[in-house]
């Protein structure tokens, strides 16, 4: 049941004076259920356990973490319809959606339980001395990775499991050791709650320390903002807008005490389509990719906002037929009034902009907050020298830009910003053709897919989500995949310490069976 | 023969108007050799190099870089007494140190060599694709660590070799394909030209691009002001003082485009004497420590600078010991009129406050510009109160603080700011019964001792040098051993990208034969 309190800690919390209520976009009408903003009395006592809880919680063991993980996703599967229902009322998601990204979100939790479980992943590595070393002795050195203390994770409107209380931030921050304080978004702040009640009830039967996890509520951006300034919060996990997450960036690093914030801001995903990729496969890619642009109305960080392309008859085909295949599509709900007013303003604006021709708009009518698919197209130049042109538009849109000629094209890659992802598509020997423009676009982006469209994070070791700036505010960590992990540790090295005080990861009979660098070389050896 | 001037890539040049000369601390008198400071044109030339540099020396094997990095350790030994001579006459240091900082400085270079040459340092992953999965395909997600480009390295005063010109920064950021751009430190500016030279040669004689390394001179603070904001700069490493490494954390995070920023700016490396060892070892860890704090004169990032017991007669007896024993050592040279400057000014400051007693004071006359060591000691709730306290003095000095109790050191603990090490002094059972001091510790420290000292910083693969700030600005890396090279790196994936066009080290057929994580598992095979 949905209370609208806060979890600090294990308790549920209300004393704030702030209420606000969730939307249903496909109702187009707010939810019942009142939900209380966190108190700056409550916020300090969520960091205050947080602090305590990181005490005991970073010493727990692998095989412990991954069993309060397991459990974590289990009662979340018990949540049953009522999660999925309060998903799709606080959306406009459907409920098919929604079991995906169930689905999606165990899974993240199930990887870092593995991993934890399996005990790798620390990095254990092992000088060992030597007393008879001239000048001076060799002193034996071990390293592992250590957590860095309370967590505070901002999720994402467009994924209210996947990126937000019980998604990857949370998970890998759980799994590396980390107290995690959620500040919970209001768009689903429902949704909120039942996952951080799956989390404590797992802390609790697992006996996890009181505090591991705290669940705040806010409409506004005061609990924010003091969290990200508090003196016991270490590091900051942020999935959302440029305008949000810059400004936490800039709070954590004005701090006394900086303190890092990996924030996925989005990006507009360049795709390149190549000559010869046009003219023979047109049809094909108009269709794959008007159905990635409108793919849940474009409200993913890997939607194609802007796709590259050098003038030709089959060039301007393919816009034609990008166009026709995109308003075929269905429309779907956006996830909130104020989501689908920004897609509006943007898309018009954009629209407006000199230069700037409209391809197709879908023009059925459709319920309120639903999104309308929009293709725009513009020369080379004028998105060069237009930088609002540039912009992620946060919805159904993309803009096609015609390239004079290949040069143009690289300019024009040479002066994008950081991006999550790039895309060539490509035919016969255009990528052999264009290799200069593609090494280029490696220096923008996180990942880079060939012949594919960059929706569809897949969730595996080699998963990069992130990128260079503003894609990221650090393009040296990833957001998914099991090394997300390492944004919340640091090395720690022991000098000379008695084998029976080191932990278990370090100690000479490698009580956790765990694979170690000893001298140099990888083996799961005793010393 | 040191010229004065930059080098822009691989052309010396000085058209700069600011000129000046260093030091020689020992003779106490300026050097003769005038040195330009960089221009902004030139500057701006080194960046535009910088950037070309990279679009090709990313692709250099590692074959290659680790030649070239061989190359640099040659050229270093050529310059032979010319260099050491310049060394000695810059720094007040001796003829000896600068040999085995030397040999340190070649040993990192061919550690990185040794690494890039390996090239498993890329963690490279592979995720095989599975076209019948159902609902979706599952894409080929191939994962490796790639440059992240330009670096500036800033060296520090007191390691002209190691941490400088061609120091670790330097040798980490130019493995992992990344040009650098030094601000040469006005200390040792002929040091820094000499080892400058030595890499240039290296560029050149293994085909390095024009543009992979410059040295630009400097004595003010706009050479590395307008270097940090510059758009083409991705990342800053740097060792020094806390002001100086926070206004340069503060310039790149406020950047339209925010960089990471390395920088190890130094602690007080707390120690802490348990009741055994202080009750029966007294005279040996004094003898110890004193010999520790004033190694160098004191002039080193891991000085023990701060001691902390618990109050009793043996206690009184090692502060007495260690007063006793500091002023046996002869004083040596610092590195600088303004450093010795600074340690006069900071040292008597500290001594003056309320509540500090000197327990010695080295009274030996001394040449100009000598530093004498100086102990103070002061009681636990007075080190509480008074802040001032807990700076870094840089030079030969150390705090002892007497503690009440175990109550009190675990409150002073708690209280510390982050620090690169933290020692424990124990015997028989002091580390268990103090288990809780030491768990706290750790939450402080990058490296953690036992029975030993903080000065010597082993270079190996598990060597932690860094840790929560403000000893340096991200406690998540290292700045020595061959991990440091992370700071510089950025994980990247190709999806479903086309066997032929991958990279070397991601292509089925393992070319490098390196050691790669297939599906999950570490194996050197093919696909």
């Amino acid at each position: 049941m949905i209370t609208g309190k806060n979890y600090i800690g294990n308790v549920l919390s209300s004393i704030g004076k702030n209420t606000f209520k969730t939307f249903n976009p496909q109702l187009n009408k707010e939810n019942k259920v009142v939900h209380t903003e966190a108190s700056l009395i409550e916020i300090e006592k969520a960091v205050e356990l947080a602090e305590e809880a990181f005490f005991s919680y970073k010493k727990v063991l692998g095989l412990e973490k991954s069993k309060f993980l397991l459990e974590i996703a289990n009662e979340i599967e018990n949540l049953g319809d009522e999660l999925l229902d309060t998903y799709v009322n606080e959306s406009g998601l459907t409920k098919e959606r929604a079991m995906v990204e169930r689905t999606r979100t165990i899974f993240q939790l199930q990887s870092f339980a593995e991993l934890v479980k399996k005990g790798d992943w620390v990095e254990a590595s092992i000088d060992t001395g030597n007393e008879d070393r001239k000048p001076n002795p060799k002193p034996d050195i071990r390293k592992m990775l250590v957590p860095i203390g309370p967590i505070v994770v901002f999720g994402a409107s467009n994924f209210p499991l996947a990126y937000s209380t019980a998604g990857g931030d949370t998970a890998s921050a759980l799994a590396s050791g980390c107290p995690v304080i959620v500040k919970s978004h209001p768009m689903h702040a429902g949704t909120g709650e039942l996952v951080a009640s799956a989390i404590i009830k797992a802390a609790e039967t697992t006996g996890m320390p009181n505090g591991v996890f705290s669940n705040l509520n806010s409409k506004g951006i005061e609990v924010g903002e003091t969290l990200v300034k508090h003196p016991k919060v270490k590091a900051v996990g942020f999935t959302g807008s440029f305008k949000g997450g810059r400004a936490l960036y800039d709070l954590a690093s004005q701090r006394e005490e900086p303190i890092p914030v990996f924030a996925e801001m989005g990006s507009v995903n360049p795709v390149i389509i190549l000559p010869n990729a046009v003219k023979h496969k047109s049809t094909f890619w108009a269709k794959q990719y008007a159905s990635s642009i409108a793919l849940g109305s474009g409200q993913f960080c890997t939607n194609p906002g802007l796709i590259l392309g050098i003038k030709s008859n089959s060039l301007t085909k393919f816009i034609r037929n990008l166009g026709e295949e995109i308003i075929k599509i269905e429309p779907s709900c956006m996830l909130h009034p104020t989501i689908i007013g920004a897609y509006e303003k943007q898309s018009n604006e954009a629209k407006l902009e000199e230069g700037v021709t409209t391809v197709a708009i879908q023009n059925k009518e459709v319920l309120k907050n639903y999104g309308k698919q929009i293709i725009v197209t513009v020369e080379g130049e004028t998105f060069l020298q237009n930088k609002k042109l540039h912009q992620e538009v946060f919805g159904p849109f993309s803009i096609v830009v015609q390239c004079e000629n290949k040069a143009q094209l690289t300019k024009i890659i040479r002066n994008l910003e950081g991006q999550l992802t790039g895309t060539i598509i490509s035919e016969g020997d255009d990528a052999v053709e264009f290799e200069n423009s593609i090494e280029l676009l490696k220096n923008k982006v996180g990942r880079l897919i060939f012949n594919g469209v960059s929706t569809g994070v897949e969730v595996c070791n080699s998963m990069v989500h992130g990128g260079p700036y503003p894609a990221s505010t650090d393009s040296r960590f990833t957001a998914v995949g099991v090394n997300s992990i390492k944004r919340w540790v640091r090395p720690f090295s022991y000098q000379n310490w008695p084998n029976n005080l080191l932990p278990s990861e370090l100690k000479n009979e490698n009580p956790l069976q765990i694979s170690r660098e000893i001298n140099g070389e990888k083996t799961m050896a005793k010393i």
